[in-house]
């Protein structure tokens, strides 16, 4: 009996000191940049040994890419909770047949997200560390931010489809024309970051710049 | 006669300084990163002594902004050489009527620049700290960035005028669709960084993604 309860109990402080990692890490880098940012300050603000994060993760990067992994699947699990459930995946970009709709909606949560402080100040020291870090960047892109330009890939795929997106277009660079601005706006401070703002972008880029 | 011959040789070695001073930065701030860059370490660099430095400048953000501006316009410079004569002002976008292809022929100019090692290094130091640092952010989009931004604002209001692009978007967003892009795989490592990539933009960007 002793052992059937220690496992669970085991699992739920292994549970316990996982989230105070990814919040100490998450908190770390953000007040002192990745470069700084040590195993060891890590495990001290975390509370725990440096064994205990040795045991789970071999650097400094794996900590922070799979904290930033659990960051956006909270955000991405609160975002599910907000919208209707006829909605595909929960993870998904929602496919009512309206692409624009669609666009601005999944461009609109993305903006909260970006203001939201939790996500903010981590992800700018993890996105700054990346622009002189090419490993590390790469790392980045692969893990936090490809996988969610797929899903932009996929509803554009289904666009094609539905003939809303001309066939011959390249979904993976279509995608960046409304993306990117507002990357760079939130990486350089190039403009304001508003709904209104991403509502235009989806609008030219469905419609294009030239007269039709 | 002394003097007369003393004011030239005076210029001309501020001029050597001021010249070494800027090397000295850029290489500094491209192996260290802006953090660890010092008025000092600038000066030593240099062979100048640090109150050279502080005559001329208060701070290393203004000794490295104005070594950017230098290293611009002289990439400016040496693309107006490879440009032809009928074009517009040697630091503007050529208008030649075909706005797909000026816009084609600046970006792939960007693209040679983004790929120069004597560009690289030091911008993405100074880009890196700017997505930390806002007020430096600021500072560097709006002494570095947003001039060169304004030469599109320029090219596309002329192409609202020519009847080229709707006469109702806003030039400033509408130039973003073909610039962002680019940028952010410069910064983020999301793509390959290719002359037919920036085309493909700039075909994207005028005719959308919808259907004609």
């Amino acid at each position: 009996m002793a052992q059937n309860q220690s496992a669970p109990d085991a699992t739920r402080r292994s549970e316990r000191s996982r989230r105070a990692i990814y919040d100490a890490a998450l908190a770390l880098v953000a007040e002192v940049g990745y470069p700084k940012t040590t195993i060891e300050g890590i495990a001290s603000r975390a509370g725990v040994g440096k064994q205990t994060i040795y045991r789970w993760w071999s650097s400094k990067a794996d900590v922070l890419l799979e904290a930033f992994l659990d960051l956006s699947g909270q955000a991405a699990e609160a975002a599910a909770q907000d919208r209707p459930s006829a909605d595909a995946s929960p993870y998904g970009i929602p496919d009512t047949g309206d692409l624009a709709a669609d666009l601005k909606h999944v461009l609109r949560a993305t903006v909260d997200e970006l203001r939201d402080p939790a996500f903010e100040a981590p992800s700018r020291a993890l996105a700054a560390e990346g622009v002189v870090n090419e490993e590390l960047g790469r790392r980045f892109v692969a893990t936090l931010l490809e996988p969610q330009l797929q899903l932009y890939v996929d509803r554009l795929r289904s666009a094609q489809e539905a003939g809303d997106v001309r066939p011959d277009l390249d979904p993976r660079i279509a995608l960046e024309l409304f993306v990117s601005p507002l990357a760079q706006r939130w990486l350089q401070y190039t403009g304001p970051i508003t709904y209104e703002y991403t509502d235009t972008l989806v609008d030219y880029a469905l419609n294009g710049l030239a007269p039709r």
